[in-house]
């Protein structure tokens, strides 16, 4: 099998792998505890699918994982499902992770990719960005350990559980900002201070759980919420899948299928931005089948749904990756990390998890993409930013759902109304072009119409009635030409208006006309028996059609030119 | 108001009324029972929202009052929502009625008018046929008196009934395709001929009703199954509408909303193609208006939901109507008819409506259409015959819940994977055209392709992958020109896309050009800053792409043809 086929590990490879594990093990301690899962689920998440991707996949940039926009949606099912159920949240995030790999699996193997195409533009960035401002906001809570008192609508905060928040997320935020130029204004080579600098997450987790471990000692503490134990030795096996009831795999279809309809164009969607660049052909069915089987490695082997990540792909490519070995690499350095500290990781303060979450999501969350959609299309940015409301106001589900509904909506608007001109020629040329832009000639009797849409059900009336309107209000008419430029497919409906509208145009002694049919249109009217219902004439191009209704007997031969 | 103004009455409106009216008394008694209602709700249906009709539609061939497929519409919710709500069957059909004169009434003010086109043609045809169908299938029992003995799978029949349902269903046959000429044989003018014999309906009335009371008189009628009594005391005022319960008027609402869709979708299908044939315009607001207030009509006095009839207005345009005075003469000639022979119609064997409905609704269910639709889309053929096939089978509300969706899905799956073809110059002309189809020239070093397709979400991913692989497998290209004459809309995705397929081709050191860009679609893309993303030019005519291209610095001027 070609994706099978690694090519040979370099350097860079289990540099950046190295380096993006720094990113790694502070977001999957953080996107399990998003989700509502303990830390495990998240680590087991970043070993074995790892490894699954890198074998199957196509793209060498993309960083598979727990990501925050899924943590979001699988933790509002885990609160559902879990209690209505009877099992715990483990459980629940095990079979959303083997639904999702069973349907992008379903979906490779039918061949049906093309459903991504269902999350159009603004859906999906609206999406990602009402999933940052939510959980940024959740986080608030977490990184400034804020409580409410039962009788003041005010919380209050946690000081030391806000200190440690505020201070990681200064330290991130800083390190972001000017780590590499401090770094270099030490005397550091540029690319070794970019990559120290990017090492600083891995920094802040060693400096928070020793400052916890100190306050301990000295008994200084408190009720500061840490992580909590990650319990190598509970890892769910296939054995959890196997126990849980038959109802919550029912239950949980409809949240796998958003998480795996996401993940999936998410993902494809970084790959292939983070390709371009590099000039790496990414493929959609690959891309399914690598997600697939991580996302199947993931249940079987205790961890979370996982799917692409904007934060560390991102990390990936800019650390000069070569091949999709960097996977394998960031999860054997991801291991050592992890059986290295295990036990001192259960002492990190879950502010300072909140802190790394804020600094990754924030970023998804911009005002850029809905000021450009807003000024190309005012609908697609209502879409857009209806979307983003969506997701903190009504949930994830409910805002994708309605999000997908929007875009079909208006696909259908837009095809229902289609723009239309009439057409002259512009003189001394073949050209035809709309009257209302351009300086054209006319010729008398003659109305020549320009339709830009197929005509489909969603316009087929709609078309017809205008037809007649024009023509209705031209006692002069003698002949109707459809320019089908613009015209890529008519459906049945759309044959019977035109069939109505010769018939009406017939009966007032009228012709209607067609020119520059395209090839399978024409095909297509020819089989179904053009001739015998269009009283008029099929012309090759506008330009025969004015040649030959130019000399129309009985007409003065003079044309008129419009404004 | 324009509507109010119903034109001077004219004879001729006053004999095609009274002509209809006799076909119009069996149907409204046939279609109240096979909706599961008392006769008087057909009764009530004809009189009144008749009147509302001709105050305000605006087509002079709409036949309106009960009609065979809302009948089994309501059939189905009577039978359902009835039990639920501890109501009996009136006070269901009462506020089905008021909905749908809602509906009607708020899709014409808030000028919804167009989602009529939700029933593609396909769905429509497949829908009345199937329910044509299921009605005759249905209608067998009532003619032949069928009945299931506890012990056998077979049912028997009643001799009676049977005699009844087939002299019935005979004459009316006979009457339908020999009677005209028989009466011109014994001397009749053709046209006095042909309208006797559309009286046959209401002589069938009389000689079914004589025939029973003479058995009646010798006591062998048996069981017979009748019409029963038009209680004419027993109306149903606002009142009853008042007390239904505010959750069957919640629980009527989805069956409310797809009576009016199909009942205004049909009737303007009827009025329209009726209208065409006389040079007559059919307002569809007003028809909606007109159809808004005679189903208030008929709920507020005590009748059931209503629409224009095939049968009926095919009746009506053949015997020559000019006015909607028609629909008013109709009323009274059948206020006439009711008056005098309530007492008598209760006598009616309900096997002797039963071929009324037969005959009826026969005639609906053609096979024509559904050939016709297979030759010219296979897709849509199958979504007729689907839809034909799930009235039966799933019931009317799934049958077209299931079309709506496939109409839709149709349209995505085509806009999805769009036709295109490489373009090359009909030698001597400056006609661009498929190189699969013609013999055209090419320019080395240039690739000209046509998309027949507006770039939207369904296809904006498909179309730059297409591309790139186009671009791919062609070493020597240096441009891609993208010819728009198809290209009827660009939306956000298909903008991205664009960009992403120029970065692209820049990054491999070729050049994006665009020619026969629209002028709405041209203004977008300006306003979107088109010139800071696109490497390469937009031409305003394919033609000026090849001089401009021929020229290119570094190529050989020669160029090749292709097959």
């Amino acid at each position: 099998m070609k994706g099978l086929d690694l090519g040979r590990p370099t350097l860079d490879d289990a540099l950046a792998g190295l380096l993006v594990s720094a990113l790694l093990l502070p977001q999957s301690l953080a996107y399990a505890l998003l989700a509502g899962l303990p830390p495990l689920a998240g680590v087991m998440a970043s070993l074995l699918p790892l490894l699954a991707y890198a074998l199957i996949g196509s793209s060498t940039t993309l960083a598979v994982g727990p990501v925050a926009v899924l943590a979001l949606m699988i933790g509002e099912a885990v609160g559902r499902l879990g209690p209505a159920h009877g099992v715990g949240p483990m459980t629940v995030a095990l079979v959303l992770a083997a639904e999702v790999g069973l349907l992008l699996l379903l979906t490779a193997l039918l061949r049906l990719d093309a459903l991504g195409a269902l999350l159009s533009s603004p859906v999906m960035q609206g999406f990602v960005s009402g999933s940052a401002l939510a959980i940024a906001y959740g986080q608030l809570v977490p990184l400034l350990g804020l409580q409410w008192a039962p009788s003041s609508p005010w919380p209050q905060l946690d000081a030391l559980t806000a200190g440690f928040g505020l201070a990681a997320l200064l330290l991130l935020v800083l390190a972001r900002q000017f780590g590499a130029g401090a770094l270099r204004a030490l005397g550091l080579a540029p690319a070794r201070a970019q990559m120290l600098a990017r090492m600083v997450p891995l920094l802040l987790v060693g400096l928070a759980i020793a400052a916890v471990a100190w306050l301990q000692g000295r008994g200084q503490a408190g009720a500061l919420p840490l992580a909590g134990r990650i319990a190598l030795d509970e890892v769910h096996g296939p054995a959890s899948l196997a126990a849980a009831p038959l109802a919550l795999w029912r239950a949980a279809l409809p949240t796998a299928l958003m998480v795996a309809l996401v993940g999936y164009v998410s993902s494809l969607g970084v790959a292939q931005g983070l390709g371009a660049r590099r000039q790496e052909r990414v493929l959609p069915r690959r891309e399914l089948l690598g997600l697939a089987a991580a996302n199947g490695v993931a249940a079987l082997s205790g961890g979370m749904p996982i799917a692409g990540s904007f934060s560390r792909s991102g990390l990936v490519a800019e650390a000069g990756a070569r091949t999709r070995w960097t996977g394998i690499f960031m999860a054997l350095a991801f291991a050592f990390w992890i059986s290295l500290g295990a036990r001192w990781l259960a002492l990190l303060p879950q502010a300072v998890l909140a802190a790394t979450i804020i600094v990754a999501v924030l970023p998804m969350a911009e005002w850029q993409p809905l000021r450009r959609a807003w000024r190309y299309s005012r609908a697609e940015g209502l879409l857009m930013g209806g979307v983003t409301l969506a997701v903190p106001l009504l949930g994830v589900e409910m805002a994708l759902g309605l999000g997908v509904l929007g875009s079909v909506a208006l696909l259908l608007q837009r095809t229902a109304r289609p723009h239309w001109a009439e057409v002259g020629r512009i003189p001394g040329t073949e050209l035809f072009r709309n009257t209302k832009r351009f300086a054209v000639e006319l010729l008398p009797g003659v109305l020549a119409i320009r339709i830009d849409e197929g005509l489909r059900f969603t316009n087929a009336h709609w078309v017809r009635d205008l037809l007649c309107e024009e023509a209705a209000g031209r006692p002069q008419l003698r002949h109707l030409v459809l320019m089908m430029s613009g015209v890529n497919e008519i459906d049945l409906s759309g044959l019977e208006a035109l069939q109505q509208l010769a018939l009406e145009l017939r009966s007032q002694g009228r012709q209607l006309h067609l020119s520059e049919l395209k090839g399978p249109v024409a095909d297509r009217l020819y089989a179904a028996g053009l001739e015998d219902w269009l009283p008029g004439r099929v012309f090759r191009t506008q330009m025969d059609a004015w040649h030959a209704l130019m000399a129309a007997p009985g007409e003065p031969a003079s044309h008129w030119v419009s404004p």
